[in-house]
Formats: C-alpha cells, structure tokens, sequence
C-alpha cells in the first residue's frame, strides 16, 4: 500500500493524503498524478489532507509542486481540509502555499473548482 | 495520521482505505463513520479500496459491518476499487461480500447509488 489513489469524480480528479509524504511516494504522486490528468483530461484537482495533523517543509512544497505543474496542463488544483494546527505551522514555516487554491472541505473545494471553471455538475447544492 | 478521513460528497459519505486496517483502526472507523452517517443524514457511503492490495478475513468482514451498521441507519455502502488480485483473494476465503454492494470505480458506484436512491446529481456524465 505505497501508492496514493486517485480517484476520479466527474470533471475532478480526488486525492486523500492519509500517510506521511516521504520523497518517494511524494514523487511518485507528482507523476501518477500528472500522467492521470492528462490521460483523462480532468480539469481540476482536490487534494484533502484533513488526515495530515504534522506538516513540514517538504510537504509545503511538494503541494506547490503539484498546483504548478497541472497548471501547466491546465488544471486547477484546490488544497482542502486544512487542520487548524496545519495552518498555523505552514504559516509560521513561512509557507503560505502562493499558487494553490484552498477550501474548508471537499465540498467548498469542488464548489471554488466549478465555479472557477464556469461548470455546474450540481454537487454544490449542499454549500451554501 | 491514525485515522481514516470521511469525506463528504453532497448526499454521499466517501472513505478511502490507504492503510491495513489493523483492529483499534477498524473499530474507529465503523465508530466515526457511523456517527457521521447519523450526523449528516447520508444516504450513501462509498468506500475506496483501490489501494489495497492485501485483503484478509478481517477486513471482509469490516467492510461486511460497515454495510449492515449504515443500512440500518438508512444509508448503502458501496464498495469501489477492488483490484483483480483482491477480487480472487476475497473469494478464494469464502468472502463474497454478501450484502455489500461494489463497483468498479468511484464514479460507477456514484451512478449506483444514485439509481439506488432515484437521485440525480449530474455527476454520472462520465458514466456509460
């Protein structure tokens, strides 16, 4: 189980951090990630990390990474379920995440991602 | 990062397994998603498994609980991502996963529970 799934939903595609991002798995989320994009054409991507309660350095940049480069593809990619102690570390390690979206939830996430891309897949009923 | 993260989806609880599901996790889980199944008023509970590729007897019979605890609560659960080799493992022990439903990915077992429920929240485009 050294692999993060990615899952898609309509338009999006949905990834849930669970486990810690050490350089590898990282790494090979970036590409898996990339080529899943390309190859089904989603056009925004959530990443939840409502399951990540310590955050580092590494992480802050590997999120930039992933908003970067499916910009490129042009993607949006929106970072949902911040815990509040996350928060506050990526701020004090002075990673204000510039360049990624985020959202409370993954429901607020797909809600900015729809509206951003002008699409209504109705799923937004519940957000107010 | 000891606890499985439940994800709401509009009418739809997902959950994605990352991790082996040792004992204190399972119990945990059934515990949270219950609750949040109660909380939220879901009427769906989809579970991914596409990252797992070990199944033993254990987690057949979670996913078993898992479907009778939220039927009683008025919800389906959906079992999504089964890998082929978790497929013949699961009924070479005599697991059918008897009164859990499953599909192939996220976005088909969506479409089931939508037919299911006679919901319709455009999400099944994708879906032929």
């Amino acid at each position: 189980m050294d692999k993060i799934p990615i899952l898609r939903m309509g338009p999006f595609l949905l990834v849930t951090i669970q486990v810690d991002l050490y350089d590898r798995l990282a790494l090979d989320l970036e590409t898996d990630l990339i080529s899943t994009v390309h190859k089904t054409g989603a056009c925004g991507v959530l990443i939840d990390i409502s399951a990540v309660s310590i955050v580092d350095s590494f992480m802050g940049r590997v999120l930039g990474n992933i908003a970067s480069m499916t910009r490129v593809l042009d993607a949006e990619t929106v970072v949902v379920g911040i815990q509040p102690a996350v928060a506050i570390t990526l701020i004090e390690l002075g990673l204000s995440l510039k360049g990624v979206h985020t959202a409370l939830n993954v429901e607020r996430g797909m809600a900015l991602l729809q509206t951003k891309l002008g699409l209504d897949t109705g799923m937004e009923d519940d957000v107010e």
